[in-house]
């Protein structure tokens, strides 16, 4: 730190991503990235010449993307916005419809980052514990004259809400923004994309980074009422306005073209899923019933951060997290069936050793 | 704009980046882009097995391509910053160093998104007059108290300012950060980047959208102390970690490996600028002496919107600022010598008509 940063973000604590080691030797089950590759379409978008045309600048409007969006999802041009992954929608959410005089909820066990952005953008904000079972206690967001932030799936839970549950959110809430990121929803768990036409309050938050392969590529897109996104547009055009690449634009483009292969990597993983639930059962682990492509685990025989840490050793990346109240678990990606051999094997071994 | 955005950002008056039309029926000289294309090297790293690798995250430390900097340009690693294009370093620096209570000062005919930054993140600050030559009165930034913002060479002027007055500026404000935006310093100019291992407070911005060909891919970089750097990544992981995607790290590095090709580029516009400085004089234009890779120009027989907006009927597209400082003025960007053959044979023809 040096002595010019400004007061404010002197005791920021930032995000910790998960581990990307930069070798290619580790299992990685660690930050729910795919185990399937880019799809046929998305590797001929990014063809030689339009890497030579790189020296042109990208269209900040990004509208071939957007229209793609539109069509394939059934809204309209105006209610998608897209960015340089996720992340910076949730950002962009935060500063502009939260602050020390308009407060947000969110659960105390979810994406680590809502708290980060809390934090940065100096909102008052809450975080409403879930329930004993990680179940999210709808009742904390009726009716609570604050922004709303839900991970739906919720993570590292996997657990998602019902559409009904959602839908009283959103509605008992016409004052506020109900932010609902279903990064995971391609795995299971339903939409409520649908609700954007009925409430305006309603922004609805996707990634490319997991059901269609593309962490690497950086790609997130939302949906809402035209007033939301444009709320989002002003934002963006006050910090970053060619936010995305002229190459992530054409791959997100060309993998909406490919969405029988993206449904059908999620169709194989969800299977993979759920045939790990039975392994961990078998192996004597306790496991929340994910819909999402990744378990959270624990087992009384080894605690969570030693488990992640013996893994390591066998070359298995798992991902594992320091607050108390889930040090137990430790989040699996589901990876192809091959990696979750890897994975079981390498855990019996080391249950067998405790 | 929604009933949600909250009340600081309700006037917010976003940038408005150059026309980045759709098609490619225009000769486009408006938004300071290269006119070659990205370098084999660049086109080679693109490889089609690392497109297929998307699936993964980018390394969010950006190590491969940060050590690539640091040792083309003999600064430590830990002297490096790298961010998705360098509006996002701008952003960071304004977010982390100014505030109300933390004043700016920059040039009141610069880069159009300092006046921005300043608003979005509520700054105090000052935009001090150039000279009536649009030279930069360096008196105004020493000794100042404030954080510096200058751009050298500056935009849209071209006009650089020389390394012992950087120094001046540098060294009479310790106490504040002096952010030196070198975006067109590779076109000429002399940069100050050796001062960074003098002054802690120095921070020097670049960019791969000009001189490197790569304004589609999103690439900026920057130099200075460890502890500033340490602050621009506090910032970069409190909003979005992983900001650069695999394949714009990939050709960042690879671009640095072609630098030959990119020095060729370089001297072949500075070439085509100097040639075309002859011929608006020529055409009875009026300009000022850029070290950069566009040209500031007025001619007494049109006004800059007209002039503008008539090439671009003409199927030429350059830059018109509204400013009325400014407003009489078309920023040119240096094309190629068949774009400029272009550029020069409709003006001729539209000065005719006039």
């Amino acid at each position: 730190m040096s002595k010019f940063l400004i007061d404010k973000y002197q005791s920021l604590e930032a995000y910790t991503p998960g581990e990307q080691p930069r070798d290619m030797k580790y299992v990685k089950l660690n930050t729910n990235e795919s185990p399937y590759p880019a799809s046929s379409g998305v590797i001929k978008a990014v063809s030689e010449e339009e890497v030579a045309r790189l020296n042109l600048y990208p269209d900040p409007e990004c509208r071939a993307l957007k229209e793609k969006l539109a069509e394939y999802y059934g809204v309209g041009y105006e209610n998608v916005f897209v960015s340089n992954g996720s992340d910076e929608i949730l950002s962009f959410a935060f500063m502009a419809f939260c602050s020390e005089q308009n407060g947000a909820v969110f659960p105390n066990i979810s994406y680590g980052f809502y708290k980060v952005y809390g934090d940065l953008y100096n909102v008052d904000y809450t975080q409403a514990p879930l329930n004993d079972d990680f179940t999210i206690n709808v009742n904390d967001y009726i009716n609570v004259n604050k922004t709303v932030v839900i991970a739906n799936p919720n993570a590292p839970t996997g657990l998602s809400l019902s559409l009904d549950d959602i839908e009283r959110i959103v509605s008992s809430n016409p004052e506020n923004v109900v932010l609902i990121d279903e990064a995971y929803i391609d795995f299971g768990g339903k939409t409520c994309l649908e609700l954007i036409k009925k409430y305006d309050n309603l922004l609805v938050v996707r990634t490319y980074s997991k059901s269609r392969s593309m962490a690497g590529a950086r790609l997130g897109f939302a949906f809402a009422s035209k007033e939301l996104i444009d709320d989002l547009n002003r934002i963006k055009y006050s910090t970053n306005p060619y936010n995305i690449n002229r190459l992530t634009l054409l791959a997100g483009a060309a993998a909406i073209d490919d969405h029988e292969y993206y449904t059908e990597c999620c169709k194989k993983i969800a299977e993979t899923r759920e045939l790990a639930k039975g392994r961990l059962s078998q192996l004597g682990f306790e496991y929340l019933d994910s819909d999402s492509n990744f378990i959270f685990a624990r087992t009384d025989r080894l605690g969570g951060g030693e488990l992640y840490k013996r893994l390591k050793e066998q070359g298995v990346l798992v991902r594992h997290f320091s607050d108390p109240l889930i040090s137990d678990y430790v989040r699996i990606t589901v990876g192809t069936p091959g990696q979750m051999d890897i994975l079981f094997e390498k855990t019996e071994k080391i249950l067998e050793r405790v």
